[in-house]
């Protein structure tokens, strides 16, 4: 008896291999877990505590979300991402990580192929293979900012390729695709019919003179592109689980027979706590993101001085970074985190957690206080000596 | 461009087609919804309120679950289902769909074939359809209180065949498997090397001298069953979204490799509120138990009282009754259920949902005050006069 092939094929997640790694020992330098350090704002905090004494928490909402916050969703949406939204085309979904699933399960049979740009974030190649498709991995070129190398996009196309998977701001590179390099992803998508699913979880969190772009917003992308964002990274409510995924109504129909299966509908409390977060000021992703800016900064000038160990491309977006690994303490990258724990006591998610190009890397994570960047650098600049 | 064929297979859900077609009418009496109309127990409320103002709720947990919750669980599960559970053979799921998705994902691969004994609750069907497996049902036999046919069951085995989907007390019909049946089903998985998949969502709400027996408590069984339980029915927690599984180590690696990719984890606050549900006084699943057999025996008076109508088999647990509909006015159980809504104003859900061979009935939730049961059913004696 042996559970499914799909299943075995797996490797145990890196990210929470090293988070029960750390858990060994004591007084780790956490930059491992993009879960920001701050706690919901108090706001939101109160909003879900008055639904819950309101009694209107205990029972099921609607499967696709409470029509409030769906409404206040499309007007985000226009506002923010230029996307002509309207509530009948929204599903509120258990965090991004639903919405993805959900949205590759619909769109995909067992033997399709998927194009993702790698590094990125191991859990879509996993959905991808969950679903029994082939994940097509296409390099992110390093020496230009990872940025997309379309000629080898096109080149991966098959006659099974059903979509393209692009998260931006990118996790773990922190960089993200430009308003042209997204209408040169359009034309692709067009010209071959293939679907964009697209992870915008780091929308809010782009820096110095960059401008976050949403794919969808190109006019005739309407019916091949679903949008996928959260709650949780925006207003610092990972524990809360909820966001949700933008499509044309037709394919809207489509997903909700996988989200009804995998999760019926999203907790209702954290539903409310969603609609306070969009009513409620947005100062709290101002603050934010001026505090991750000021983080990365921080973060990109410890490495300045550790520039014969790490080589790194400056996060443009998102609380993440990539640096590269220059020397040979460790065999790979999961050996090099696990020293870095054990020798340094930080903790840092090895590379090759975001595809095989991810080797020889680390993501580090700046979502964190000062405090904790420069006790993790302290530690290992001491490493290095 | 065309969405998978697994979800172009898959009707909507009669379920929330017939929520929405319910919307469009003032004033229905409804019966077709598993949703509690009680809240939540107040003490649940407060200590879920508890954690957020501690500042608990913000960031994810343990993807498997709070420490804390888990060992309740097994607690939970060693004196009530008689179960020897650790904390480690337990993964906190989004509600107990999203644990019957995990597992059936992690344990079948495309064409893989599941055995459902129908009528069954339809997402089980369409959970297995979306891991691209082959749902093959076995009818329950309704002439003798829809009990399984055990000679059918073991005749629809093949090679190809990998689990036994379980749903007890069932959904929709509200019957149970004795420990007789559930020891016979223990053998013919060994015999045939199958796992068993059973979702025991009711398991508190057993009636008369019926009692609840949990399959994975038999000797043997430890490597082949998983076990599904959620909050959501036992403390009226539907809009929390927060349930379980448990099963051997391996198997919890494995599913946790789709538990991830599917959720990260349960939100926090209803972690929260769950720890306060198995910590707090059970009296309130002894209240709701007593006031379900008490609507359940109204609702049987009242259909006694339409004989000529309708014929069903008492409920042994659940809240939930599947009766045949005996006369004609509709031409199946879809239309059945649309024409007494548009006549009567009483929502209930198609038999269809639940296999092909709930043709010819209609699901009644009896989670609703006598109230709503005496107006649904005053209405439907109008309805046949």
């Amino acid at each position: 008896m042996q559970t499914s092939n799909r299943v075995n094929q797996l490797k145990k997640s890196a990210i929470h291999e090293m988070t029960r790694l750390s858990k060994q020992y004591d007084d780790v330098a956490f930059l491992s877990w993009a879960k920001p350090s701050s706690g919901t704002p108090a706001h939101i905090n109160e909003a879900a505590i008055k639904a819950i004494q309101k009694g209107l928490t205990s029972g099921y909402s609607q499967a696709e979300g409470l029509p409030e916050l769906r409404e206040l969703i499309a007007e985000k949406l226009k506002h923010d991402n230029k996307i002509k939204a309207k509530a009948s085309e929204i599903i509120v979904t258990v965090g991004a990580i639903e919405a993805m699933a959900a949205s590759v399960t619909a769109i995909i049979d067992p033997g399709d192929e998927v194009i993702l740009l790698t590094p990125t974030y191991s859990t879509h190649i996993t959905q991808v293979k969950l679903a029994s498709g082939i994940p097509v991995l296409v390099p992110l070129n390093e020496n230009i900012g990872f940025e997309p190398d379309f000629e080898a996009i096109v080149k991966s196309i098959t006659k099974k390729t059903k979509a393209i998977i692009l998260c931006t701001p990118n996790n773990p590179t922190g960089t993200i695709f430009s308003e042209d390099e997204l209408k040169t992803f359009a034309k692709i998508a067009q010209k071959n019919d293939l679907y964009i699913i697209v992870d915008e979880a780091y929308e809010y969190f782009v820096y110095d003179k960059h401008k976050h772009f949403s794919i969808a917003s190109i006019p005739g992308m309407e019916d091949r592109v679903i949008s996928v964002y959260t709650f949780t990274k925006s207003y610092a409510m990972t524990g809360w689980r909820v966001g949700y995924l933008h499509a044309n109504e037709n394919l809207i129909a489509q997903i909700k027979k996988v989200h009804i299966p995998f999760a019926i509908c999203v907790p209702v409390v954290s539903q409310y706590a969603a609609i306070a977060a969009l009513k409620g000021s947005q100062n709290c992703i101002t603050n934010f993101r001026n505090e991750y800016q000021n983080a990365r900064n921080l973060m990109c000038e410890r490495l300045d001085c550790l520039d014969e160990h790490f080589q790194y491309v400056k996060p443009a977006g998102s609380y993440l970074m990539f640096p590269k690994v220059l020397d040979n303490r460790a065999d790979n990258s999961f050996e090099f985190s696990k020293l870095l724990l054990k020798e340094a006591k930080v903790s840092t998610t090895p590379g090759i957690a975001f595809g095989p190009n991810g080797e020889n890397h680390v993501r580090l994570s700046f979502c964190v206080p000062d405090d904790m960047i420069n006790k993790a650098f302290d530690r290992i600049e001491r490493f290095y000596k």
